[in-house]
């Protein structure tokens, strides 16, 4: 084994084993220990882009330069060894470092080193916890830690999570920063009435569990709700923007207030010792991109400290961390109660529930979810194929854009619209990097020998609005096919072409059934839709490889149309194939009727829209509809009577194209050889504001269950959450909203109705038997919550339109996990299409290249997935795999698995392997957590279980839900 | 001659010899050199009091905080030995200093021996040049310097005045800053028009010659007229609360904008440079209050130095100073154009004149003169008495608040209300310092031997109301007065007493003529007045010795009422002394006519006033009448067409008491021994705005002369200005405004009509023969030039009465010259009395005590004064002596004079002489001002004629209008 460890040592900095980088026992007993914790809250982007936060420019929009923020801060620091700091956001440090010079970079290793700069949290960016999948959290906190690890060493692994400000708070990500190794989390946002109930309850101190079901202990995180948001005690903000009174200590001047201001500070800090546990409170000093001068802030902390200790023997105070403050509730030895649940959603008030943001910027939240999937699949061909420098492509730049896009008023909508614009612009610009390193991969792989022509290869993103030149233009080109989970899935490819007959050959040249489908009318007088192309070419890629491609030949043909028969309705029209009969009813044009394995489902499905309230957000009452909050006016009106239909059939896929007003419509298809599968690909805008009035559209399904109440969404796209429809709410509708990431369901006895949106929104059962999405929103009022803009998104002069999928499966309940699973994966990590136009026939081509690949030497068994993979540090691999199901899901696939690493790959063998905590910035054996007492039982699992060493051949067993992280060294085969 | 400079070694720390502290030799030949000097603009009370800006609380009215501007300056200048910057007002240094520990004053020593920090003005306060007595310019620069140069020798003393905030520039301050050994003057507000005009001619530099027909080349100041006032050029203000543009100097970001910024700076500088003469200019890097967090500045100052010479090998951009400006200026050898008047009054726009301020506030204007009295009683009382901390007496609160009145924000009447109590408050508590220094001192001064019974002495800091405790309610007391002018004067003591029968003996206990006379009716229901009496107690201190007390013993006698025999009006009242006879129109209750030596004069005083122009400010036309701005709305109406009057005749004072109005009233005095001297004493106040109209009340004297539009107005209390009026102005009244510290004048062949006023006041001529000052002004709208108020000020909840006092001089023009010195001196320098209770008798009185006491061996002659004599350093004096008159006033008194200072003082010898430069910071031998060439010829009086030697028995000659400061050491004579 020496040859991993020795291999291994690169990967991380600093010192191997449990490192005690910084000393922080400053508390006593018997007197009420505060912990001063200077902090800031540096937004990754919000009201202004990144680089208007980082730079400090157009500070009209706010008052906010992060490159001060590190400047003055780190200056204090190395000034006074008694101060300290918790640096958050590595987006924006990362930004910082790489400006400073060797001495500045010598003196912060120190301060890291030292304890008085605190990593904390450490992601790339803090989070948003609804709208975000676990992936992509799990990769932006990688990033983030992998930026810190090279830069500090052990030392500079973050020990906590500090979440305080996300809008509530997800069960998975407690999960995963568990996982990662953090002994608590902090956070400031959630339920009013929750926050006080805990704080009289003194629980606002907790352990959560973040996997009870499945991963037990190993996911349980002690959890610190604070007291004052993130903000210090009212009137003790002394950062230069804050104006609260500083400390006037001259004794001879008219204003002096040291004693007043004493007794202030420690009449709250009682206040607040009052509702905790143990002999220490923690004081968040800081808000909002403070301590751009941090002098000010802390010479008057100084003076709160000096002051408040001398004048008070039964106080302490003394600058602290989070992760000290951990360390002295640690050592009390309490016992804790538990939550197995999580913190959704978020009211701030009885009327203001922040549920609108789980569907806000709805194309912004589709952007992001494909980056994560280009993200993925450019890694992975990145490691895959091994480029490197020489090949000029880097992974950078997507990297940090994907991570960026998690921010928590990114993705989440909550951002000015010209700071959406820059993320679109960063993703963009990510999207060139990855088309640039796919390119480079797969031309590698395709290449049989140098004398080849070279294929040019291009993706097409714009694929979402039926949009490519490759295709619209050429009479011959190949497509790639580009799987990237590890197993083989079918995919319906669908092409939009200029022309209305062509054919379509397998890898090996042999034809394969394709069919032509028209384009919905209103696709093609869609805004910002620039193709010749009115219909669209739909062929099944099937079994495609694990892990790899196969290529299809399309050549156009000369003759006869191939476009679909029509059906016009109103008339009882019926899409049908081997598993599933669709009805739709011949007056409305909706669904009606859904026949699955002979069972007959009464079903209907349309959509309906909220008027967003509107107030002068004074009081609760009076709150707006926006970006953060979801307040309808009143119950939901259906957007139209009646839908115009139309349905085109053929061998591959049945259509229904129905249209229920101008800016609502929906093609329902139905493919030939999808099992429980129906797709409902809706088209949403421009929402109309002619009437002043802003509206929130929602796809509502209503099957004709009982299901008392109960609804299940995902957590993160991995646990299901059990949600039940609370009454007697002030906010009836926004208050039983939840977010989706992948997977909405219902269940009735042993019957299952799932929707798979293609990205975050938000959904609810309001009544039995029903389940809705919200798909965009529009409004004309901002909720006050800070964004200052209403959410009026625009496109091309108009209101913005959104197109989505949403997949709807209805079946057995005992197919559930499997399906299910398998649904969310195709649906996130989709296959990745290339195109290249070629001059060569189907045959030479099959001949000429390498038409079909597979990364791994198998699949991998149905339960297991390939969560990462990618170039990590030299020439060694980031590899995650994960066990897809839950503990009680399947008789089989609910066992644990083992998986051999050894000859995983299809192009190499591991020749090392270590584990890592979930961060890859730990190794597994150095992570020793916090212990901590709780009042109930866990499922028994415990973190020794989990950190099992490997054996020789590198055979990795996974539990139910778990995730096991390696770095590993690999060797070409010998071929 | 060792002895002397032995003994005054200890005076200034550092090195003897001009010091080279600093290099800055940092500009080139062949390129434009641009000066980019760091700067702060730090009000020593404005908006907020002068601790709210040290500390920066109340943020929310203004984000200031001095201690984060030094905090951070000093961080930055520490860590990079290119940066500089420029400290100006003391008060606000010396603050700061007094907090740091030892290991940060000796960086910040070494910061100002290596030029970073170069100290600039290096007043206490950046003082007003418009309302201020050169005897208060004088200590406050006196006091700021001495501070400094307690603190860094003599690298700490300023070398150019920078007064650039100012509303107006007095030629008497440029004279006093020569003197001070200053190399140049920059300053940023003058009129518009000449500003243009300067730029566009080049002579925004030239060399002001402060003391044209006196004082000559020595009094000569190069001034250069800042670009763009003192602020950034626009868009380049970095300061984290200007919100400029930063540079956003990476690559990759969408925002990179370094080529665009340095055009725009290269742009402006050339242009700039197109108005300047040298190949040099200067960029004022700050504003208000800026670098409160000095990173942000420099950073983005280090960018723009970096990158714009990077990209332009024709310019050359570094830090520099003012000082380091005016070197590379000097040694470009041009000849410069000259000026000999001076910079008032200041519109900043057509409609916009700074003239309002010459009265705002008038009664914090007296205060402060009252202020500068005491202070100056109370340094010649210290010194003479040799009191010391063994007394327990000190003189810093009443230093630094007199200091601290002379702010071009505090005397001027242009900060907040909630300032000017402030400033109040801390003259206030100077007041009581030196009270108890005072009584301290003359009770050392009256002891003959220890057995005595002690006296307590008050001072009546409300005589100026009528009010004072102890002659209210004694039977029995004596009156101290103190005379602090160095010959002897006669004054008439006038006090408040509740009985109506009184007998006054002098020092050697014989009885004096005396007076009573009542109250003015208006006097009696003066709000804020608690006393019971009901008239005041008049006699004459005859021939008070100089700078020194006689006593005077006040008993209550039971007999018959002394109070004068009443006329009442409407009558011919006439008041008549054997020098003057004054007669009152019987119609109008109104001045009508003087007879001096038998000449008739028809003369009429009256008051008017003009109301204050309201407009929104948005543009020059429409801008309000306030603190600053006097705009009025028309021609001025006269308050009434009548006056009530009543006279009351006496042995020492003929009173006639006018009621113009309810808020208008006077009282016309005519002692019985003075010489032209009418005294009017107005009573204005509450104005009324019932109607909703800003007033401002003027008092107007017009006698039937020509004047040719030809007046006269003091220059800061010392040289005269003529003044000409002005036609075909927009603001025809307000651009004819002066201001007037001591006197104002008109005369007409061998005539001269004088009024010298209390306080400072705006005056004008607006048709020949006419003299008004402005008295008071309350004023409903804010002028928009920053204070954010309007000038309404109350007291005990209505509007603010004024009491105060003109002096009027009517006679040959001959007298003028010393008449008018003694009366400015007189009317500034008062008398100050002291009152103690006693139960002594008359006789013994007169024999217990030393009733009358000279601190000088003889009187001065007639054209000399003390213009200081304060405890300096260790058991040294501060002695400055200054000759009164002007070169071509007088045959005699405008001869140079010697006085010898050997035996000067009657308590003790001075042993020890050494001269100084004006601000007592350098030895005059080692002050080696820049030689400037001009365009003209001066009087030709060079520096060498003024810094001669003194023989041995300190002999000192005084040229017309020379002062002259010596540290002396003295030793008690032998008695």
């Amino acid at each position: 084994m020496w040859l991993v460890i020795a291999a291994c040592l690169a990967v991380f900095q600093g010192t191997i084993g449990d490192p005690s980088c910084a000393s922080c026992k400053n508390w006593k007993d018997g007197v009420l220990n505060v912990h001063i914790v200077p902090h800031s809250h540096d937004d990754v982007g919000w009201l202004k882009t990144v680089d208007q936060y980082y730079y400090g420019s157009r500070q009209g929009i706010q008052n906010a330069g992060v490159q001060y923020i590190l400047d003055t801060v780190v200056s204090q620091l190395l000034h006074d060894p008694a101060k300290r700091f918790v640096q958050v956001e590595t987006a924006f440090f990362w930004q910082w470092w790489q400006e400073q010079n060797d001495h500045m970079r010598h003196q912060v290793k120190q301060l890291v080193s030292n304890g008085q700069l605190e990593l904390l949290g450490g992601g790339w960016v803090m989070n948003d916890e609804a709208v975000t999948h676990y992936q992509a959290t799990v990769d932006q906190f990688t990033w983030g830690f992998r930026r810190l690890n090279d830069t500090f060493g052990s030392c500079g692994a973050p020990r906590a999570g500090w979440q305080i400000d996300p809008f509530g708070h997800s069960r998975e990500t407690a999960s995963l920063m568990a996982t990662m190794g953090f002994d608590g989390l902090f956070f400031g946002r959630l339920d009013y009435a929750d926050k006080t109930q805990r704080l009289k309850n003194k629980t606002a101190e907790m352990v959560w569990q973040g996997s009870p079901q499945n991963l037990g202990k190993p996911a349980e995180l002690f959890t610190h709700v604070l007291f004052n948001h993130y903000s210090p005690p009212p009137g003790f903000c002394f950062d230069l923007l804050c104006g609260d009174e500083p400390f006037i200590d001259s004794k001879h001047s008219p204003d002096y207030n040291v004693d007043r201001r004493v007794k202030e500070f420690v009449d709250y800090a009682k206040k607040q010792s009052a509702h905790y546990t143990t002999n220490n409170i923690i004081m968040t000093m800081g808000q909002d991109f403070n301590y751009q001068d941090a002098n000010a802030w802390y010479k008057n902390l100084d003076k709160l400290i000096k002051y408040v200790n001398a004048k008070n023997p039964d106080l302490n105070l003394f600058y602290s961390t989070p992760t000290c403050y951990l360390q002295a509730v640690n050592s009390a030895n309490v016992t804790w109660t538990t939550k197995d649940d999580d913190f959704f959603p978020y009211p701030s008030d009885q009327h203001s529930y922040w549920t609108g943001y789980f569907t806000s910027r709805p194309t912004l939240k589709f952007f992001a979810a494909q980056g994560n999937n280009f993200l993925q699949v450019c890694k992975q061909l990145y490691a895959l194929t091994e480029l490197g420098p020489e090949d000029w492509a880097d992974l950078t730049a997507m990297r940090e854009a994907v991570a960026m896009m998690q921010h928590h008023d990114a993705i989440t909508g909550t951002e000015q619209q010209h700071v959406a614009q820059d993320y679109a612009l960063r993703l963009s610009r990510g999207f060139d990097e990855c088309h640039f390193a796919t390119e480079a991969a797969v031309t590698k792989l395709l290449t049989i020998n140098s004398t080849q022509p070279t294929l040019d290869f291009e993706s097409c993103t714009q694929l979402n609005i039926s949009q490519c030149a490759t295709t619209e233009s050429s009479d011959r080109f190949v497509v790639l096919v580009f799987n990237p989970l590890s197993r083989s899935v079918s995919h319906h490819v669908r092409i939009p072409v200029a022309s209305s007959s062509y054919k379509v050959s397998d890898a090996v040249g042999v034809e394969v059934k394709a069919q032509m489908v028209p384009l919905p009318e209103p696709m093609l007088r869609l805004p910002g839709r620039v193709s010749p192309a009115k219909q669209e070419l739909v062929f099944m890629a099937e079994k495609l490889p694990p892990l790899g491609y196969t290529t299809f030949y399309v050549q156009k043909l000369a003759g006869k149309s191939m476009l679909a028969y029509a059906e016009k309705g109103p008339e009882r029209l019926t899409l049908k194939n081997k598993f599933m009969e669709v009805s739709v009813n011949e007056i409305t044009g909706e669904l009606s009727e859904i026949v699955v394995d002979g069972a007959q489902q009464t079903i209907d499905q349309s959509f309906y829209y909220y008027e967003g309230a509107v107030g002068d957000n004074e009081e609760a009452k009076n709150r707006s509809s926006g970006a953060y909050i979801f307040r309808p006016a009143g119950d939901a009106t259906k957007v139209a009577k009646q839908a115009k239909t139309i349905s085109y059939k053929g061998p591959i896929v049945q259509e229904l194209q129905q249209t229920f007003s101008p800016w609502v419509s929906q093609v329902v298809r139905l493919y030939e050889d999808d099992p429980h599968h129906l797709e409902l690909e809706w088209l949403v805008g421009p929402i109309p504001i002619e009437d002043g009035k802003g509206k929130e559209v929602v796809s509502r399904l209503a099957i004709d269950w009982r299901t008392d109440g109960i609804f299940y969404t995902d957590s993160n796209g991995r646990e299901m959450m059990t949600r039940k429809r609370r009454e007697n709410l002030t906010e009836p509708i926004a208050g039983n909203y939840y977010p989706v990431t992948t997977a909405a369901l219902l269940a009735s006895g042993e019957q299952m109705l799932a929707v798979f949106p293609d990205r975050a929104q938000g959904a609810s059962s309001l009544r039995d038997g029903e389940l809705e999405l919200m798909v965009h929103r529009r409004l004309l009022k901002d909720d006050a919550f800070g964004v200052s803009e209403a959410l009026n998104e625009t496109a091309f002069g108009e209101g913005l339109v959104a197109r989505g999928r949403h997949i709807v499966k209805l079946g057995s309940k005992s197919l559930k996990a499997e399906q299910r699973r398998l649904a969310q994966q195709h649906n996130v990590l989709r296959p990745w299409l290339l195109f290249a136009p070629t001059d060569l026939t189907a045959k030479q081509f099959a001949k000429t290249y390498k038409t079909s690949w597979s990364g791994l030497s198998a699949a991998l068994p149905p339960n297991v997935n390939l969560l990462t993979l990618e170039p990590w540090k030299g020439r060694s691999l980031l590899l995650r795999l994960e066990h897809l199901q839950n503990r009680d899901d399947d008789e089989v696939l609910s066992k644990p698995v083992t998986v051999s690493l050894k000859s995983l790959f299809s192009g190499f063998d591991v020749t090392a392997a270590r584990e890592t905590s979930l961060g890859a910035n730990r190794w597994l054996s150095d992570v020793k957590r916090m212990e901590w007492e709780i009042d109930s039982n866990d499922i028994g699992l415990d973190s020794n279980t989990l950190a099992g060493g490997l054996d020789d051949d590198f055979n990795v067993t996974l539990t139910p839900m778990q995730i096991r992280t390696f770095i590993i060294d690999v060797t070409a085969k010998k071929v």
